[in-house]
């Protein structure tokens, strides 16, 4: 079999770009797993690269599916090792699971945060929303700590289903605490919790369509976004994010995942962050872990799964990468107000 | 004190660009830290702007040098505590030093490696060499591991004072390994351990300002390199890099430092490193730890320290980021034969 001809045909019918590579790296994925999240999860390319590929795997006869779960034919491991293709591994670090960082000195905040996100809504299919698990939010506290991000500044969070501000909050080390969010579940969670717990954070209900207020802009010295990943949609939050900065020297945190963004979008995200004035100073892939929603089954990729099963709450699949920009010089966004749906793009999986 | 102002000052005098916040970094570095070494790792900024921005505090009365330590005075420490500066911290894990890797799986590769590199040659300055420890050779072979661009996977080393190539064959893990470098005492020590071990690494004696071998070029699958950090030498090698490779889906891996690399510096590199049609998929700062050399007295920067101090030989202060590409587009590298020393710019302090 030839397996650019088989990226091609899969490409074509995915209507997203899929290379030779990302064949080799799903095949990679099978010589580890069965479980068709554990797949998606090692392959490291997009849900609906996943699926294509493995229909046209399986045509090819080198794959099969059985039950819920799906296998390499003899003719596909006789094929993965002409290839020389070897199983995926992801070597994370047993300690601190891949993230790099000492948690230890944040065991009491994380205890704490346990405490007040209990209760927290459900995430809502219609903001495209997912939270990564709270451990997460807690490693996202100690990037922004490590890097001089968190203590004695100035923090905005636009969306905040995964509860950063009430984390940061909680340390005790921010100056100011703003988050914007459009869902008025969050918000009035996020206000309610601040308020009976004495935690200095600000709410402001905002749709990010919207340009921020005035008074939010030039005023942060750090931002904390999980853009939804349509190209546009992750440009608007991270446009928003970087005209609420002061200035050089300023930084901003963005979550971003195989899973929905092929790396050609990669790509086209750095060119624009760059020529907004943006350096990348850190990106860590596999940093953020989610809690499955409840939503999977009315998810943009369910139809197209090769096998269907539901995973459970706290079985991660769905990771993205921790991105760190610093502005380097004055920010120079030009995204004005925008209309209408901004979650679907060819690679959307989950909305 | 005026932080903007100083930092105007301080850039002036060291000729490359210090912002307000480069200023916070020193500070912030000299609340955690007395020992030269360990503020210059801690602030995360070029040496020269260390140099340069402890010469300003010291002058503003904030800063006061005490036999080889440097510390703030009462006056900068009042300062510090009024400007909300809180202490650096890195909060790397312990087990895997802040990699984010599992290192267990390659304990074995580790120890063969170690009786391999015995007798390696010293660190050269006429090649701008320093090569890293011996457990960070390993965690970049690890790292190319999980990424999937070792195993069955053709490899190029581009200068490999760090050995690699010899790590890199240990493992049996690559279809073939190749090393370039310009060094005579690199090229006959890795060609003769490969002899001696029976490893399958082709030695190319090769001075990179010349374009690669024709036969090497689009011919491999991964590519290694350190480069030297001058804006020119750092995307002469990345270019040659990048012209070594089949095509899409193909990776390279460089270190990237702060002390001798402004973030304006990381900017034009990843602007042309993604006009090249490259996309940056990984950048874990402070991934790699250097063994310090034996040259430390007649480096650029020596000279310009407020104090001065030679650091042990495994003493680690200088780190580098470790920075995957991978090409989403076929190459487009326009860099042709080069002339002269490629070595020095503005914010070289090592050469």
């Amino acid at each position: 079999m030839d397996l650019a001809g088989l990226a091609a045909r899969a490409e074509g019918r995915a209507g997203l770009p899929i290379r030779e590579r990302d064949i080799e790296r799903i095949l990679a994925a099978l010589l580890a797993a069965e479980d068709i999240w554990r797949i998606v999860e090692l392959a490291g390319v997009p849900v609906l690269a996943v699926c294509a590929g493995l229909e046209c795997l399986a045509e090819a006869g080198w794959v099969e599916m059985a039950g819920s779960a799906v296998r390499l034919t003899p003719a596909g491991e006789a094929g993965c090792a002409r290839l020389r293709l070897a199983p995926a591994r992801t070597l994370a670090c047993p300690r601190c699971g891949g993230t790099g960082l000492e948690l230890g000195l944040l065991r009491e905040i994380e205890t704490e945060f346990h405490r007040l996100a209990a209760g927290r809504p459900d995430a809502s299919q219609e903001f495209d929303q997912g939270y990564v698990t709270e451990e997460t939010t807690i490693a996202r506290i100690a990037a922004l700590w490590a890097k001089g991000d968190l203590a004695g500044k100035d923090l905005l969070v636009l969306g905040d289903d995964d509860l950063v501000s009430l984390a940061a909050a909680v340390t005790r080390l921010p100056r100011r605490v703003v988050v914007l969010d459009a869902d008025p579940r969050i918000t009035s969670f996020i206000a309610g919790v601040a308020e009976r717990e004495s935690l200095a954070v600000e709410v402001v209900p905002h749709d990010l369509r919207a340009p921020l207020p005035p008074q939010l802009e030039r005023a942060f010295d750090t931002f904390a976004c999980d853009p939804t990943e349509s190209l546009a949609g992750f440009l608007l939050f991270a446009g928003r994010g970087l005209s609420a900065l002061r200035g050089p020297g300023c930084a901003g945190y963005l979550g971003l995942t195989h899973a929905e963004a092929s790396l050609a979008k990669w790509r086209a995200i750095q060119e624009a962050l760059l020529g907004w004035g943006a350096v990348i100073t850190d990106l860590r892939d596999g940093f953020h872990a989610y809690v499955n929603w409840p939503y999977v089954e009315t998810m943009r990729a369910w139809e197209r799964l090769p096998v269907r099963r539901v995973p459970g709450g706290l079985e991660p699949w769905y990771r993205s990468a921790l991105l760190r920009i610093e502005l380097v010089t004055e920010a120079e966004v030009d995204v004005g107000p925008v209309e209408g749906d901004i979650f679907v793009d060819d690679e959307a999986a989950t909305t």
